[in-house]
């Protein structure tokens, strides 16, 4: 039998047949149902009005969670309904998906707030005599999935849990499969997780309420990996001359993330029993080295890592403070020197899904650039060195309140310092500004020699850039130039056929594009095609956490992407010491 | 494009299409391929000879696994081989699935022989520079699976394994979906496995080979939780005194178990490192007592479980001295007094698929009866209690060397003990054959009562059945008699529509059926209708240790399986004393 189904406040009306599921059709209309339990009416998130049509009989579960929402009667979840005659519904807007936005600068990305984590309060059946179930069947008829995991320990655990709670319990349920932990009472509004940019240099903890995908709170810190080698490079030497070396640097990270999370969790009230993921973006290096990976083969050619996308790991296996039930995804890596971090990062800029050509820079320690036209979607990666992070440099220091962070000559040079403070030392976009500045005054020359013979250029008090700075800041600014003009040739692209620079990593907004453009950290393009999107790791982090969806597009992503060696490329030196000098290109 | 392909020697000839895959023609002929490893082109057990029709060149991997069997080079794998001619080809009998056989004694049972866990012999590429893939893409791309999960520990490790044994190593696969471990050089000729029929008195332990299915020893011991108590009911409630006893009582039998395993390895030179998996089927409280579980819900009403059907357990959950990376799979309960111990029986003897109406007896010291009809498949349990396994009688022993098995009476009573031993006791079996003859001798009364006056009836030298004795049979016989005569009334079944009873159990062949009806243990039916078993909960532990596809049946027979409450019933007050007569029936 045919029926009509109009939806309001949509305004849709649409052919059904009978006994089909109304949330099916709702879905199929175009509109974005919440079905946060796949349609097991557990959740009470598809409450739909039905203004004219059948209204069956509540089962046991609806009254519950109507009584719960203070809905009333004729209200009926939609995954349970099953058409009867023609329909006339109204959605209220609690029942539509509410998208999150991952990007607090730059893009503002809209994803669908589907966490890997859900919880569900669950109103458990008392076994009888006549049938006297187990609490494992009991779990799996609730959740109507005979092969939903229950982990052993949990299973021990927690029919004194449900005892004591008189069978009305929250579930932690994982990926829609796996049970992680049961908790006493209603504990809904509980329901947080962790992203974390992990740099070389820098690691930013952000706190997630996986509930309305709100961002808590975000704190940064020095990698503490610092004390062993300010690179990677320097760091995995160290891991590799004493077996001990390695844990040394995992369990240094580890201490500083986990005192992080604790004084983030403190500071907002939040129990870390209540955070049951962390999502970790992080460069290859470093996630190897956070998870106690061998890194041997990462030191030498032909420089493999031992994984790239790793199964999500079960809280045990890592020592994060939160819930010991807990779990851990890691982005996955792309290749050996193109880590999780610039996976994350092209989720949280959705390049895969932008038509025409596009370059992705993510400026950090390690220089990534990912090209994507209409036929090819390719990374390479160069050592640009910690020169951009204000390491190796003389009075070099991080973009943190008293750095220089730009500067502009107008007869006279003028610093700005982070926060207006009394100013500490220079940051890499405040380097970028000065040479550009004395490439133009004259005091550098375009191989890069500081003419004045002292080799010096005092800048403010004690601050100054000498002559080894400079030559820092050219291997840097070299690698990336290389990197960039190499893809771009080997893919038959020229500059002027680009759409858009996306430009990630700590750099934000700071970074000034006609300078870049001067110095030849950038080719010369449109400056309105340079976009900023801040740090995309941790905004992918962040996406990762909150979308499963996301999870799916970043596996297909890294599937697809092809990498590009420079290192293994015949006309590699002969690009590189071109790109040494300050051109524009 | 129509092809033909003709198959010998099983002389088929069947239309076929351009590009299909000829393996998948094979199978659709009726012929039970050998795909191993889910035609991955890895396993070389497919390997089909062409006698007529087009050769292709060989793949690399075909190339190797080729010279490894010795065949010659018009030899193709039949997973990889696309059909682009008329085809005429031999299958060699190894490319064809031997099946392994699961009863010793009673029924042969053919299973098809496909391991849970199987292994794989994998040449790797080394990265090289341009491409420098991780390990993880490496195990990944040879098994042309993305999802393949790695363990983390696993890949900590296999860098160092893979790089010793130089990229040839044997990969350990679980499900078809996990990668267990990695072991140096080829050892696929090493793979064993481990039933265990866990028994509330006694336990039976069988290796076997997983490559052919042959069982390699059994051993078998007393349970040693015995002295925690006798039978479930006690090891409960002392397991609910105190936190503590549960693990004692754990341990206790983890600590038998293990010592049984180390004895058969060694006695067999075979390495507890190549033996990954263990398959357990015992009753529900045992399984419990196994696992750790809490066991204080079986012990009140309405006695339910903690868990029916538990995921495969890594090994690191319990305690068993085999290849740490391992897995225990526990034999599915169907409720609360049904275990796994019924299920594994009936997966052995292959009810589900048997038609007729049939009943299923397991006489233990719990014990469980299954009616199997046309439109029913229902399971009841009773307390027997331990007098049939010679608990709680005076000069009762198990079935062990030198018990009175057997009675007979012409003129005179003739004992036979077990071995042909001086007599050490009697075990279950003798004791209702001494029932049947005091009954017909008129020493016993169909109430029970011993008519002389010492109340003791002397067997030989100082072995006898007392008064106590007689009445522990009589609560035995009377728990499954009643067991019986409800369920075939409740499902309206009379004894004359029985296509058969299955007795299975340590009883086995040893059981006279004419006795066992006299004295009302068993309906009277035709002789023949009566078939033994054996240890059907061992053979079942073998049939899901061999056979995937065994354990898909488990899943799908225990949801399909209803559950008989007697101890519920109104008329089990009725039927248990009326019961408690040595009347036939």
């Amino acid at each position: 039998m045919n029926y009509r189904l109009k939806i309001l406040p949509q305004n849709k009306t649409i052919k059904v047949r009978e006994d089909e599921i109304l949330a099916d059709k709702i879905q199929e209309a175009g509109i974005n149902l919440s079905v946060y339990c796949n349609k097991r009416g557990i959740c009470g998130k598809c409450f739909v009005k039905i203004a004219e049509g059948k209204l069956p009989t509540l089962e046991e579960r609806e009254i519950f969670l109507l009584e719960n929402k203070g809905l009333s009667k004729d209200y009926r979840l939609a995954c349970l309904y099953r058409i009867k005659s023609n329909l006339s519904i109204e959605i209220p807007e609690e029942s539509v998906i509410q998208d999150a936005f991952i990007l607090k600068t730059g893009i503002k990305l809209p994803i669908a707030l589907e966490p890997s984590i859900k919880k569900y309060y669950l109103q458990l059946k008392k076994p009888e005599i006549s049938d006297p179930y187990s609490l494992s069947e009991l779990f799996r008829s609730y959740f109507q999935d005979k092969n939903l995991v229950i982990p052993f320990n949990l299973l021990k655990e927690s029919l004194n849990i449900v005892e004591q709670s008189k069978f009305n319990v929250t579930a932690v349920v994982y990926n829609d499969d796996e049970i992680l932990n049961i908790e006493q009472k209603n504990t809904l509004d509980k329901n947080f997780g962790i992203a974390i940019d992990l740099g070389t240099t820098t690691v930013v903890v952000e706190l997630v309420d996986l509930n309305s995908g709100e961002s808590i709170d975000i704190t940064t810190a020095a990698n503490s990996q610092m004390e062993y080698g300010s690179d990677v490079i320097s760091r995995i030497s160290y891991a590799c001359t004493n077996p001990k070396n390695l844990d040394k640097l995992k369990e240094s990270i580890l201490e500083t993330i986990n005192l992080m999370i604790k004084q983030m969790l403190d500071k907002n009230n939040v129990n870390s029993s209540y955070v049951y993921e962390v999502v970790v973006a992080a460069n290859t290096s470093m996630n190897h080295l956070l998870l106690g990976m061998p890194v041997k083969s990462l030191a030498v050619a032909p420089f493999s890592s031992v994984f790239t996308c790793l199964s999500p790991l079960p809280l045990a296996d890592l020592g994060f403070k939160i819930n010991s039930c807990g779990k851990v995804y890691i982005a996955p890596n792309i290749k050996s020197f193109v880590g999780g971090d610039i996976s994350a990062g092209l989720i949280a800029s959705d390049l895969a899904n932008t038509k025409g050509n596009y370059l992705f820079i993510d400026l950090g320690t390690n220089g990534e650039i990912v090209l994507k036209t209409k036929d090819e979607f390719v990374v390479t990666s160069t050592a640009a060195g910690p020169a951009f992070e204000g390491m190796n440099i003389s009075c070099g220091t991080l973009a943190s309140p008293g750095a220089i962070y730009k500067a502009e000559y107008e007869n006279r040079l003028a610093l700005f310092t982070i926060g207006h403070k009394r100013a500490t030392g220079v940051c890499g976009t405040g380097l970028i500004d000065l040479l550009a500045i004395f490439l133009d005054t004259g005091k550098i020359s375009e191989k890069g020699k500081i003419n004045d013979k002292t080799k010096k250029i005092p800048l403010n008090g004690s601050i100054y850039i000498n002559q080894k700075d400079v030559r820092e800041m050219q291997l840097a600014v070299g690698a990336i130039k290389t990197g960039i003009r190499m893809i771009l040739k080997e893919f038959h692209l020229s500059k002027e056929k680009l759409d858009g620079i996306y430009i990630a990593g700590a750099f934000g907004n700071y970074l000034n594009i006609k300078n870049s453009m001067k110095i030849g950290l950038l080719p010369q393009i449109d400056e309105d095609k340079v976009i900023f999107i801040g740090n995309s790791s941790l905004a992918g982090a962040k996406a990762l956490l909150l979308s499963k969806p996301a999870r799916e597009k970043i596996d297909s992503l890294v599937r697809r992407m092809r990498y590009f060696s420079l290192a293994s490329h015949p006309l590699f030196q002969k690009y590189f010491i071109e790109a040494l000098e300050f051109h524009m290109y």
